[in-house]
């Protein structure tokens, strides 16, 4: 995991006013599962970024301040700093002691908290040791806390969670494309224009996708696929990868030379958002379906229109077309899922454009203890054009290990 | 302005019942200021697209929907009809007789344009007739009207102000690029990543400008201003255009080999959505200011955070630097220009990011009444840094003709 991007690192701030305990509950939260990737040390009062593995989180990036803290900075420039923090803070913990007087400082922490929207919990940290003073005033104010010993552990399992609990929910671990690319590197990006685009912009994953170029000191090269062809002329050398919007998928297959790697959108966002090998695992559950399973189709959204219903019509359709047998569907749109979902042989989830990654990895979690496979729209079409192995090949070097031998085992080798 | 591309057209939807004098109408709106640069005709059933030239409005596109009327088609056909006119339509007209029986018809339009947030007014046509059920029935549903009539050409110039006071405040008639570049094109645009820029994505400005690329058959080639190089050399040609943010406009100049051409998101703006030849005429203003003479900075709002101050501390320092003079600021923020603007030598308006057109246009008109040379910021800023020539020369086969002249008169040729 060395190579996640700054960005993809849940970014947590920690504050607190000297002698809280703020390193050594840097330690105990690191301390068994942790490795310690780097740490840039600064000036006394400039935070101390340090790249971290937190299980269960996943790739952290823990902001020490602890030159920020009541002594190290007068009241004005003790903001300043912690604005300049803030703006790259994901969560914000808060340490205090079991006796600790939490006063203005603590107090324009929150305020400023606040302001940002920015998700943040107090740690009465020592909790080993006497003292009422901070769950009181916590407890009247209706703030947040957990109560933790960094040395004896207690409550580091719970924080963790409660960490995860309240990160944002958009926020992944998982890069767009930033771990499949190098500086320098020309990304071609397919973005066709259709009467269902919004007027005089592009739509945000496209967006998202560049900016995740740039990010990655590469450039995005973006054409629609009536120009591919010459935009790739108009190049000295082969782009690193092509990224299609779906709906062109077959045309810019057919007309890109061999040997471009190519993926699509919807792809990028299948592994971004949710769990790509779950879903190409689900999706080979489609060939051991017998007549009359039960199949869940589940929608994210009652309010997309599509075009076509994917859920209603094209995949019953494709799926007699494919399987041969007789199945049952279910269709759910918006909410959760049904109450029981072990009677389903598959579900297939939408590809919850409208949802963040929290939601739809709560569905695969779901999936997950009930044993029932999922996958979802995008990859369940790949799998029944034919074209599933060439747009996750692309992701083979990446971040995220892909586990194909599922892959093997359905053909039977 | 036969160049103008169909998305800078003002698309006015022409609607009515049959016999309302809908084709008469449109005769007598485009009738002797217009010329008609072309006119597809369709199946009777279809919507005809006709390309105008309306004074004072600009460049048109007048949809007849004559096949669209109460006994062309019935109701769910006629209501799948007008929801693909619409989309593409920015005003709707509903035209009426005075003695028509308002109904379902036109009921059914109001509800449509109302759910998609169009602007839309009914014109009582022939108002030479009697009758006064139409008349009736908008007064007391308080929907707008207006009474023209297209053989007398009563209220026609009247409709046509009408029109322009409801079209959406930010359209347009010049385009972003689209007539400064051409099918096949590669355009670079530089978007600069700092701490300002939102997480994950790109921002609007430079969103707009590569959909208008990929709305006119061009390619963008998005990158950093740190990876410009490479991305040249990308490339097996020269770019057709190099669009950059102003905040590294220099540093892409420096590393730009010579005979590319080069402007500013901020220029591209300030001719769509202002007056570019009023812009670089005002800012000539510059050179024959006095001691004591007055100036009026206005910014559009007041929540825009400046990294730096550039109404009150930026520009005052650069206008002592270049003219020796002792001049006198009023900065104005968010709302209108001053009542009165006239004893002011020079207006500098802000890039006027948060608002639309219309706003910057009102006050170009203010200026112009008053008699005030009026510029913005980033035409000043170019024009001090002495890259205006630059930045403005992209702009010169244009759809808008660059009045230079004054240039040359400034510099005494």
């Amino acid at each position: 995991m060395y190579r996640t991007p700054a960005s993809n690192r849940l970014h947590i701030g920690i504050f607190g006013k000297r002698n809280t305990g703020k390193s050594s509950l840097i330690n105990a939260v690191t301390g068994q599962d942790t490795a310690i990737v780097s740490e840039v040390a600064g000036t006394t009062t400039d935070p101390v970024y340090k790249a971290m593995e937190i299980l269960p989180i996943g790739p952290c990036m823990l902001i020490d301040t602890a030159g920020i803290d009541d002594e190290g900075l007068l009241g004005d420039e003790r903001v300043k700093r912690t604005l300049v923090v803030l703006r790259k803070t994901d969560v914000g913990l808060i340490v205090v002691a079991p006796d600790t007087k939490i006063d203005n400082f603590e107090e324009e922490l929150v305020k400023t908290f606040k302001s940002k929207k920015l998700p943040f919990l107090f740690i009465i940290n020592k909790c080993e040791l006497p003292g009422e003073e901070a769950q009181k005033y916590l407890e009247e104010s209706k703030l947040p806390y957990i109560k933790v010993s960094a040395k004896t552990n207690q409550g580091i399992a719970e924080l963790k969670q409660k960490i995860m609990d309240i990160a944002p929910g958009h926020w992944s671990p998982i890069p767009l494309v930033a771990d499949i690319i190098d500086p320098k590197d020309v990304v071609v990006l397919v973005c066709p224009i259709d009467s269902a685009m919004p007027q005089g912009r592009l739509i945000l994953p496209q967006v998202q996708v560049m900016r995740d170029c740039l990010d990655s000191n590469a450039t995005a090269l973006v054409t629609k696929e009536t120009e591919l062809l010459d935009c790739l002329k108009a190049l000295k050398e082969k782009p690193r990868l092509v990224i299609t919007d779906s709906q062109v998928f077959e045309d810019v297959r057919d007309m890109l030379p061999a040997g471009i790697p190519l993926t699509s959108f919807s792809t990028v966002f299948a592994r971004h958002k949710g769990d790509l090998n779950v879903y190409i695992q689900g999706v080979y559950a489609l060939e051991g379906l017998k007549d009359g399973d039960e199949i869940l189709i589940a929608e994210a959204c009652t309010h997309h229109v599509q075009p076509e219903d994917i859920g209603r019509t094209k995949i019953p359709t494709w799926f007699l077309d494919h399987t041969k047998k007789e199945l049952h569907y279910e269709v759910t749109a918006g909410g959760d899922f049904p109450q029981d979902i072990s009677r389903y042989k598959l579900i297939i989830s939408c590809g919850g454009c409208m949802v963040n990654r929290r939601e739809i990895m709560h569905r695969i979690e779901k999936a997950r203890e009930a044993h029932v496979p999922i996958t979802n729209y995008g990859i369940l079409m790949a799998y029944l054009s034919g074209i599933l192995e060439r747009i996750i090949a692309p992701f083979e070097g990446g971040l995220v290990k892909l586990d194909l031998e599922f892959d093997k085992a359905a053909k039977g080798q």
